[in-house]
């Protein structure tokens, strides 16, 4: 009997220990997406477009929102996020990405683990269904963190990602956009519009670029990033924005925040914008806030380029900065009451 | 006789504006070099070998030195002095370049001018004589920054970049490295190596990475950084290491510093390298030493990674630290005297 006790009271003090050693998992967490920012005007939308942007808006927002509630992590709910708005063709990326001048459809995207600052990311893909899960398979089943081309999509393949025919990328609304790019272009041409004002945005037009990304904090407290694009209708020569390059479009680090950017790549790569306000909040102690208007509403502008992003950090502040017409844009936090916005306020 | 005074006052006065508004050119000027950063040991280096680098270096430094002493650019000098590195086969560049699994030699280069934030990058590319230069050619003849693959390609071919059959880049040395580093990983898969393991270089094998790369402050008071790069020996899938991700293996900024990196690109990448050290100065007051200090000693090693870099800031302070064995690395001022090393002091 005395060893019945002794058992019982060994394997009570070792159920403890394990409780113990489990962290409690805070009721604190939140995710924030992007659709794209742009030159998006209220009268120049239609009800019925609006509704499909917010309905889908919301229905990320819930993905994410479910993954994080029971236990996923940041890394699952911006991924799932993400391959939601891939999925879905209203978007510039996966399933709704725009043409390059060639008539093809070329991916990139990224995604960042706050917690290792482990990061994965694709360039230049035709064929891979969700760049962003395969940009995760290239953070955590190899070795390397970008991978493009060709090359990236024999890995994909390699590694179980869902792989299908490049036509299955054609909408037809994003080949009458490709059409409209070249004939603005063969005007610009013939008018001799000054070269660095030639991918400048016409009014009421977000072919030119558009992304779509979410930053997610997880009930473990930690920061995820992930950013998935089309790119630029009607780019050429293989050009690559600042989605897939990890502290310019998509950063994130448990120490300061997580970030997903949209907008004319170029300038944002060019700003190393991401990590530059990671940096400002790690060695200069400025506010998320505070960094993210320094850098998307005077330095980009100055530089002489547009766009947005989405930044949360690691205390759960989020912001939503764009210097365009509109930004596609929500969040969600524990209580799952969504908000989801399209227009300046 | 009165308009004749007027006359000769007006064209003296007129003269010595014109004077006044063209600034004296410093007599300061700075080129760092830097030839890849790796395991490199004197016990296993012949005389032979170590003079033909050592003279390469040499030879690297003169011809940016010619340059900005006759009143080049900063731009002009990094791009001389890595186009001499990128045609010598000593190193992991252009005409040295090594070979990846499929037994190709994928290039990367970027470039970037301190004065303007303009950058130029390419990556994936198996065709171009120069990628230093082809990246130039991006940030001052395209729209974008970075250009991958084909794409970039036909870029340079239409902006009249020197174009090579891939047969140009084989050379024996590197050819054997690759049969070495398969040997190896064939190897290793029989004794069941852990996967983050399977990239750590073996001793005195500088084959697995490798870069060459320049920073330059010119007698206008501006700074330019240049890197370029074959990548990584046995490289699969498209892997896209730090050389040409701006603010990750190149950064040039005025207002801080000009760097180029060599090493282990996936942590230079996670680490945003450049542009962090370029943020420490301007959000944190770091000084360039204490900041690549902490960057290249202490966070680099802490995540796994290893490298080194070349810095220099807009007061023409140099640092050239690493954490391998060695660098190829040197430097010279306005005085001309060249200093190269290669191993640790």
């Amino acid at each position: 009997m005395r060893f019945f006790y002794l058992i019982t009271g060994l394997l009570l003090w070792q159920m403890s220990t394990a409780q113990q050693n489990t962290p409690a998992l805070s009721d604190e967490f939140v995710l924030v997406i992007h659709g794209g920012a742009g030159t998006i005007l209220k009268k120049n939308m239609t009800p019925e477009k609006e509704k499909a942007y917010n309905d889908a808006l919301e229905m990320a927002l819930k993905i994410g929102y479910d993954t994080l509630k029971k236990g996923g992590t940041a890394l699952d709910a911006v991924e799932m996020a993400v391959r939601y708005m891939e999925d879905c063709p209203l978007f510039n990326a996966g399933k709704g990405a725009v043409f390059t001048n060639e008539g093809k459809n070329e991916l990139d995207a990224a995604i960042m683990n706050g917690k290792t600052l482990a990061a994965g990311s694709i360039a230049g893909v035709t064929t891979i269904k969700n760049p962003i899960s395969t940009a995760r398979a290239v953070m955590e089943k190899s070795n390397h963190v970008m991978l493009i081309g060709k090359g990236a999509e024999k890995f994909a393949a390699e590694n179980h990602q869902t792989i299908v025919d490049p036509s299955y990328f054609f909408t037809e609304q994003r080949w009458e956009a490709l059409q409209d790019a070249k004939r603005e272009d063969s005007l610009k041409q013939t008018q001799k519009t000054p070269d660095h004002l030639a991918l400048k945005q016409p009014e009421n037009r977000d072919y030119k670029y558009g992304t779509v990304g979410a930053v997610a904090l997880d009930r473990y407290g930690n920061l995820a990033a992930a950013t998935s694009t089309g790119g630029m209708t009607n780019k050429k020569f293989g050009r690559v924005g600042d989605a897939p390059i990890i502290g310019a479009g998509t950063y994130a680090n448990n120490k300061t925040c997580a970030i997903s950017c949209t907008g004319w790549g170029e300038y944002f790569i060019r700003l190393t914008m991401a990590k530059t306000i990671s940096d400002m909040m790690e060695f200069g102690n400025w506010k998320l806030t505070d960094a993210t208007n320094e850098m998307v509403m005077k330095r980009l502008p100055a530089l002489g380029g547009d766009g947005g992003l989405i930044a949360l950090d690691k205390d759960g502040n989020i912001t939503l900065p764009f210097c365009t017409e509109g930004m596609y844009r929500g969040f969600v936090r524990q209580d799952g009451k969504t908000t989801v916005k399209i227009y300046k306020e």
